[in-house]
């Protein structure tokens, strides 16, 4: 067996044996195999694709290069969330501490930011305190005493798809769906979880510009969630504009503690109870309504539980940005577009994101919104605030928003865009 | 700019614009993009195209990433000949004298052998003293003394085409028309001929198995030539049965040596006319007749001098293989087929070529044929002579013949194939 061979199998339009999977993999992982031809080789998986057994044999090759988690000894059932990636989606932050406190424990491996699109451990780290960095020994406590536990992954899980993703990154080879959902499924299977919904955005802002291509997508990690074990169901979620009325890590915590609380804003309180009823469902646990544990403050008590447990000081004042810079509606009427990728772009250069992996984030910048589409504006109200400790950077960020916010004549018929697109089980 | 970018451009099926084209060479060349992306390049290339504008910048970079080199103060037309590679193809040992000796000088940089085609330098270095390795001022005064020579290329002469030659080798990225045009084009034109004559071979033994294929890269090469001013045409030839009657590096220095004498097998010396009479017409050189070049002794004069200016002693007896093996007839009748590929794959077996660029190659090792196609044979008779210095070779040299050899009932109608297939100008 070697590279080149692989390489040209797919190059010509073949099919790669599970042998040529398995092997290309686990050198890849030892270093036999070089970035270049790897590179090469994603880029032929890119335009010509794999099969739904190709896939599903690299999907199962990342996980065997590492370790797969186990929490059977919790005597409990699991359940896990991924979502693509949004502007605003702070969902896993009130959702893992609810699932929790309706009877499912939620062993969440958690990512940062890269790019427009915020990462759930950054949003956490703006928590005076809070680590994402947890020994297995120190997951299962946290899991233990409080239900839920969102963390870091440790080295030991898929580093075939560390090393790949790392790599796709800088080929121009992020864009294809085999590689998309073998680099997911690979690191929430390992995670060990025992039911997993998936959150696939769809729109602006989303990886998936449109509903054909996300279907496609969830169908796949679908597909090889069930053939691993992993009772594994999607929705398809609305990413045209921002969720809730923040973009932006301590915005984002201080949004989610309001859901707990049982207030928040109405789309981020739906998605989280449809995502925690589907999460619920999967695991085969039943009894409690999530809204309950919304209104009961129990939810509440489990976010308290798992923030202590991880470090974080929950009655810690968030941090806020230096400047804040108020940007007003341009017209009265009704705002019909605020755009999610325009909004994320603007949060990023503000400072709440990052362009490389190494880079350092900024717990207080963001954007924090007073309308959602639909709503009635008035000339000269305040829309948006900036929130930066970098204020040479708001003509850059503004830039960002040009073309993303639309307000429309009063009267013009404007409808919502469902939260819940699609349904893939 | 960054590599990425340029990557998905051509990944989406976009054009290369000049700028991506310049600054992506410039910077691999620099080591600013890495092998990584060049190979995701190479690879999105060979799937998606690159047309003729495309092509010719990325060639033009390639080469302004070096030198040009410059014989006009030489005085004379200058004309070289580039064959895409196949099996028993001396023909350069004999032409480069020849074309000398009727009035046009030839300044050939030539490579090694890699695979189952041979390399003109393993050829020559046969030849006991001999230097492939000369200096620019050495190179001129060989062709001022002989009017002709036969080197390697300095590191100097299109360096990004060196590294993404290497890295195309090990990522399944060779076979893509543009970069295969663009790597002899670079390396042609920076050699600084004026004219040029192209011998892209088409069958088992060549590089480009249909004429289709050979007809679009000799049209993509013929125009990046004439686009940098040198007046360029390929000629088309056969390469589905060996030429002549050795392949490997001893034995065909010896048959070309008798093609300067006057005589040689038919094939070797109407090709080589051929490609002498179209360099000489390229250069504007007309006058004398390369047949009688051959006759009078004149080419032999030139082939002698060219040697020994390079340190080769044209006397002494040529190395030969410490063991050989004759291959038998099968049986009686009409020797239908003698595949290139497989003889070309048993010489390299044998020892006459390598499987890594660092690889020593064996002077005497190869395969002698004592029979071509349409020859009559009886059972029996020798057919091959197999030669090498490493006899434990054998069966796996003679595995490579499996097929090779097709012997047909006396009677058969067999007409074998033309020598030159097409003329592209």
């Amino acid at each position: 067996m070697d590279a080149p061979s692989v390489i040209r199998t797919k190059r010509d339009r073949g099919e790669l044996t599970d042998a040529q999977i398995d092997w290309v993999i686990d050198a890849y992982t030892k270093g036999e195999v070089a970035d270049e031809q790897m590179s090469a080789l994603a880029m032929a998986i890119l335009l010509n694709g794999m099969n739904l057994r190709e896939i599903s044999r690299w999907t199962d090759a990342m996980i065997r290069s590492g370790v797969r988690m186990d929490w059977s000894a919790l005597g409990m059932p699991t359940s896990d969330k991924h979502s693509t990636g949004g502007v605003g989606d702070k969902i896993t932050l009130p959702l893992a501490p609810l699932v929790a406190a309706c009877g499912a424990s939620v062993p969440q491996l958690s990512g940062r930011g890269l790019g427009h699109t915020g990462g759930t451990l950054d949003k956490l780290e703006s928590i005076p305190g809070w680590r994402a960095l947890l020994s297995n020994d120190e997951m299962m406590s946290v899991l233990r005493s409080s239900g839920a536990v969102i963390c870091a992954a440790g080295d030991g899980l898929a580093p075939a798809d560390k090393k790949l993703y790392a790599l796709r990154d800088v080929t121009g080879t992020v864009e294809a769906i085999p590689l998309i959902a073998s680099s997911i499924m690979s690191k929430k299977i390992a995670e060990g979880t025992g039911a997993l919904v998936l959150d696939v955005k769809v729109g602006s802002g989303a990886f998936m510009k449109n509903l054909a291509d996300a279907q496609e997508l969830a169908r796949t990690m679908v597909g090889l969630g069930k053939a691993a074990g992993v009772n594994t169901v999607a929705l398809l979620t609305d990413m045209s504009t921002p969720l809730g009325l923040t973009a932006g890590n301590a915005l984002e915590v201080r949004e989610s503690v309001e859901v707990l609380a049982g207030g928040g804003p109405a789309d981020v309180v739906e998605l989280t109870l449809a995502l925690a009823r589907e999460m619920l469902a999967a695991a085969g646990v039943h009894g409690k309504d999530p809204a309950d544990a919304l209104r009961d403050g129990s939810a509440m008590d489990h976010w308290r539980r798992m923030i202590s447990a991880q470090g974080g000081d929950v009655d810690a004042p968030l941090p806020v940005a230096r400047e804040q810079h108020v940007i007003t509606a341009p017209a009265s009427g009704i705002l019909t577009g605020l755009d999610a990728y325009g909004v994320g772009v603007c949060a990023w250069r503000l400072g709440a994101g990052r362009a490389r992996k190494e880079d350092p984030v900024q717990a207080g910048a963001g954007v924090e919104m007073h309308a959602k589409p639909g709503d009635t504006v008035v000339a000269g109200q305040p829309l948006l605030t900036l929130h930066t400790d970098t204020p040479e950077r708001y003509d850059y960020a503004i830039e960002a928003l040009e073309g993303a916010v639309t307000v429309s004549p009063a009267g013009t018929a404007f409808t919502p865009n469902p939260i819940v697109l699609d349904r893939i089980a």
